[in-house]
């Protein structure tokens, strides 16, 4: 799209060369032909350097740029607006079974759900109104799926989940796989047994729950692991059996969280944070990247970090006793010296 | 089921309320319609606070409960007992090959073997007898699967892996891709170059393996990535290339393996933890959660933890430096007004 | 294969019984049936005790072996060769679509190009010249794919992904998933919302970048995350949105970027770090194994390990913290005493 057409569209002018646009981009990953923003002054520099096309700047801006500007009150709502037009179109899921999607018997199909290819959809399981299932995933028996959720391609749920309204399933998304569990010991003959515990329980995941790329939710050894409502959980993350995440929560990539454990309401798990086994984590906690929480957390320490997980006082405590340890060997020093003198 | 029809079945009786019972569930995740359990007076106030329909209970309890009590000699095991009542039914997996699977030429299936719909088995493939095989699973050329082995959705095994008996895979494991195996270095001319080293092995799984979901083990680069006998491998694990997992061990999640490294026999490697390449782990040996193993462990450490990887010993003392180097300070100071004072 | 027969074909002449071959492996891993190799004296051990059927050496040995011998003027070269003739035969993976695909309208394929069973290319896809789409893909709306570039079995490209030439993605790669993205707080009547952020960028991969199995890559929230060429990536890898790898780079297993982050060219990051979002890594960094990197790296320090991240030597100062307070402390006695003493 012409910059001059874009500038008619967002409501700007265009001032200067009337390049080609075809994407946008931040001022920095900016490419000939992309179309980048600026508000704030302070980011001066960041505009002199960008490689855009054309940069949206306030009426005041008074710096100048390297490339063609259109000047729009609120660069960066524009920049919005001029993202979704430049965004792959959604692919539309009409509603509606593909061919070769294999519907089970007694599968309830609500109003206006999508299907997609080589989607296998397994005895008993009910899919919600204006539910979108893309193409190859599986459900299995008994599922059930709640209103317009939307199931991306390649997810796997397996028999018994139970999915609440307005979810978003990545794809790989794995839930209900057996936990992780086993009786160890040995005979009496000395030899030594793994025997595995049967996982007789399900996963069920609240409303506006949505699930990154290849997360995995196991199954409850008995009762249900639980993801409670609005609860935002990344890529790559494991939940173990019988956890209970309450709601209105995030876990972000590659954290993991270990069986039968409680997390509270507005907890944040940050990338990489490990929580141990039946524990607690109390509301509005925030656990930081890497952390790992041996010990339920109640709430007195609002954000925690290091592993064991302590307070980001406590471990910069740490880092810092090499310093302080060299401080104290001159001063110990100096009193040896001082008591020779004597 | 009604709780009463429910204690008949448990061969106990019911006190209070008959009411309708859907599910079970521990004590403290219990919600209305649970069946929940206790043991131990111990835990009284777990039961004083469940929101449990119904709780099974010994027959000598005498501290009330705030719902239904079905009295029973062993509440554990009828508990579980009761799960399997209400846990979703294990769906049938029937001998016979779906139609919508492609089987190539020269595959061998086994008595009463299942493949589910839309599976891929390629030229040359053998499934032992019993084998489930379950929907959208891909399995490659000449690829072997023991006897009584299951295979859950959409799980990949590459060409030439092996697998043994009574093997569990769950959704998503990833078996035999290529190892992360690069060449690089600059030319003459100084332009940099990174050569793939073909991977040329396999991966063999020993007999009773069970596999978590999207864990991933990588092809031997020459040789074979061997997993032993009765290993139990957790969710999100990553097993490098030539890795030698000798058997009767656990990884848990999110756990990692570098290449060539040897696990002996009954190790334990926590979630999270990180095991270097080339190197070897007596067997026994416990590698805490988010360890980091550096280098060999002999055994003379029987746990491991940190990273570096050490003694909780040697951890708590780290951990604990800032307050000892808080006491020397103040000692310190007490010297020089001591000093002062002569 | 007869050993003798091997011998043959390798150039080298046989010594001792003439087993027969299966396989290729280390001197510690191999078994009964391979065939494992020696170059140098230092590992006689390791020769003395393998359990190989024979043993490629070069024509100076003269420290004997506990199997049959197959001299030749590069063992490691003939291992290899040797192990060429054994590995699984790469599955051929001709011209044409497997009748089972489903190829969207609009879909442009080059010359030769395979696509396998069960495989979804949507609406406007184009596919380049020679590229292998295997078995069970799915390709989204207007995704590009370079020349020569292989697909293995399970990745699912969102809408709008752009690959370049010779790349390789293993099963279970997820390309162009939402970022994680939400606008959270307070409205005035006190409850909480949490918003979905569109996200409306594309994921963009250059030439020749190989892609390890369950790995993730997120699109961008306005324009691309671009993974530069060459780039080599591990398993079970998290990249989130926005994120740039200049190129040149190895991400090893279970690490981690976090959102908008760029990565110079040259850099290593090692298995199971965590890179922070909005910082820069400048070219040729290293990241060791489990590192946590919180602010930017200007290339200062060519190495960096531990969380947050440091200098090797920093983390050794803190890692003998302890023994210097254990010193520090009998000095302290010492003065005590020699202070009493005065």
């Amino acid at each position: 799209m012409k910059a001059s057409e874009l500038a008619k569209l967002l409501g700007g002018t265009l001032e200067g060369e009337d390049a080609e646009i075809v994407a946008c981009g931040g001022l920095e990953e900016a490419r000939a032909g992309d179309l980048s923003f600026c508000k704030d002054p302070k980011h001066v520099k960041l505009v002199e350097s960008t490689k855009a096309s054309a940069v949206l700047l306030p009426p005041d801006w008074d710096k100048g740029a390297p490339c063609a500007v259109i000047r729009v009150a609120d660069p960066n709502r524009a920049c919005m607006a001029a993202a979704k037009m430049f965004a792959p179109a959604e692919p539309e899921r009409k509603p509606g079974v593909h061919p070769t999607a294999i519907i089970g018997p007694d599968v309830k199909l609500g109003e206006g759900v999508h299907v997609g290819a080589y989607t296998v959809i397994e005895k008993g399981a009910e899919i919600g109104d204006g539910a979108i299932v893309e193409a190859q995933v599986f459900i299995g028996e008994g599922c059930k799926v709640g209103d317009r959720t939307h199931i991306y391609p390649q997810v796997t749920l397996r028999e018994g989940t139970i999915v609440g309204k307005d979810c978003i399933f990545h794809c790989g998304v794995r839930l209900g796989g057996d936990g992780y569990g086993f009786n160890n010991g040995r005979r009496e003959d000395g030899s030594v047994y793994i025997e595995k515990i049967p996982q007789l329980g399900i996963v069920e995941i609240g409303d506006g729950v949505e699930i990154g790329s290849n997360t995995t939710i196991d199954r409850a050894r008995i009762g249900r692991t639980y993801i409670g409502p609005m609860t935002k959980i990344d890529n790559l993350v494991q939940i173990g059996h019988n956890v209970k995440v309450k709601g209105y929560s995030g876990l972000i990539a590659q954290s993991g969280v270990a069986g039968s454990t409680e997390i509270g309401y507005g907890c944040l798990i940050w990338a990489q944070a490990g929580i141990s086994g039946h524990i607690k984590i109390a509301d509005g906690v925030q656990v930081g990247p890497q952390a790992g929480v041996p010990q339920s957390l109640d709430g007195s320490l609002k954000y925690v970090i290091g592993a064991p997980a302590m307070s980001m006082k406590d471990l910069a405590a740490i880092t810092l006793a090499p310093r302080m340890i060299q401080k104290i060997k001159g001063e110990i020093k100096e009193l040896k010296a001082a008591l020779a003198a004597k």
